[in-house]
């Protein structure tokens, strides 16, 4: 028995999200199914954790078991010949038995794209959020700052979910701007549900102006969700790396 | 009546090509639906040239004569309204009653967007050229300054064109690397069916040493297509710029 880990890209768009859903064609799905014709097992499939439909991945952590003498290398070539175009595995390795790509994780790194301007490229349809009004990114990068260091992040997660503890640590939250796009990229011990696109959402309207510091402090202080922007689409949304110890 | 002229950028690869087919969704097609929405009117439309099926356009360039009132910066807006988010109209203004996008055109820049690696980003299915094997980009480059000046292209079109005068002047043919992205873009004063795909294979053969410098002189003074690379495939193509006299 050996221990698979793997590394994914993906481009989110017409997927139910990374996955298995009943009704509804998944990243981890068609992984699996690849990972059948390859092998002949349908063995347990462990992600670093689930994108939602529309989310995009430029490096998704999983790893599986298998019986399977295929060395990781050539697995790569197998599966993706195995698997739509817009589902890559660019790393096979083998792990540790007792690595798991959800439990192993100690941090993440997701980027947030938007492009600033009054035409969405057609090569960045489903691919990056379109703001058509001006964003300050001096004023979005302020903001940020806020947002850095050990906080509770209650306030920046969606309503309906249930996790007890809120507090996370913000290691980097940096906001670049190149031509017309904008990018976000923020690296973490752990994120709540849709966490990034609320921070987003957040930073966009205190790029036009609508959130500014006190906003922030009560979302920080205070736990208040009202206080902060709309919850960004998914489809601006990259998970881009995942951390485990040395 | 005015003549305005439009600048469009679009993503190819659900179209049939710019032309309208009798069967088959086109740019084109879908451009004149939304100019009767907006006018009411199905004029006559002219594009700079035809672009095949999954080739795409950063700034194709068209025209098309109107009775209708509409202030051109507000037509860009309409006109989008009006159409799928892979067809942009970037551009829009009034031109001389006598411009024509096609016969008043002095020259093109297209580029080629090649990947050479081992594996296909998800975000680079249907717009760009995977070539697995190891491509040397200065003995493409050496190939390219071959082609530069006025030649008579005529082995650098796909058979069964049958235009009369194959002479053409290429006056820039660049080969850029930028990681696993190697992009070639080449200006001239005009381009035979398929002549940049052709070029684009040919420079590709050159960068791994099946084509030399003796090939490419009997491509460019015997004519002979079969000396040169295969056609590379629509997709890596981007028609960029189409020039007019000022």
């Amino acid at each position: 028995m050996r221990n698979i880990k793997l590394g994914i890209a993906y481009d989110g768009t017409n997927y139910c999200g990374w996955q298995v859903q009943p009704n509804g064609v998944s990243v981890a799905g068609e992984i699996l199914k690849a990972i059948k014709t390859i092998t002949g097992e349908s063995p347990s499939f462990y992600g670093s954790g689930r994108t939602d439909a529309g989310v995009h991945a430029l490096c998704q952590t999983a790893n599986f078991y298998t019986e399977s003498k295929i060395e990781p290398y050539r697995m790569i070539a197998a599966l993706n010949a195995n698997l739509p175009a817009d589902i890559r595995i660019i790393e096979a390795s083998e792990a540790d038995m007792d690595f798991n790509a959800r439990f192993s994780a100690v941090g993440k790194t997701y980027c947030y794209r938007i492009v600033n301007a009054k035409i969405l490229s057609p090569f960045e349809v489903n691919r990056a959020w379109l703001i058509k009004y001006g964003l300050d990114v001096e004023k979005m990068r302020a903001a940020a700052a806020m947002l850095v260091g050990e906080h509770d992040f209650k306030a920046f997660q969606s309503t309906g979910s249930y996790v007890t503890n809120t507090v996370r640590t913000i290691s980097r939250l940096d906001v670049e701007k190149e031509g017309e796009l904008i990018t976000i990229t923020v690296t973490g011990n752990g994120f709540l549900y849709n966490m990034v696109r609320i921070i987003t959402g957040t930073l966009v309207y205190a790029g036009c102006g609508r959130v500014g510091k006190a906003q922030i402090e009560k979302m920080l202080n205070e736990l208040d969700r009202t206080k902060g922007g709309i919850t960004a689409p998914a489809c601006g949304l990259y998970l881009k790396e995942v951390y485990y110890q040395a």
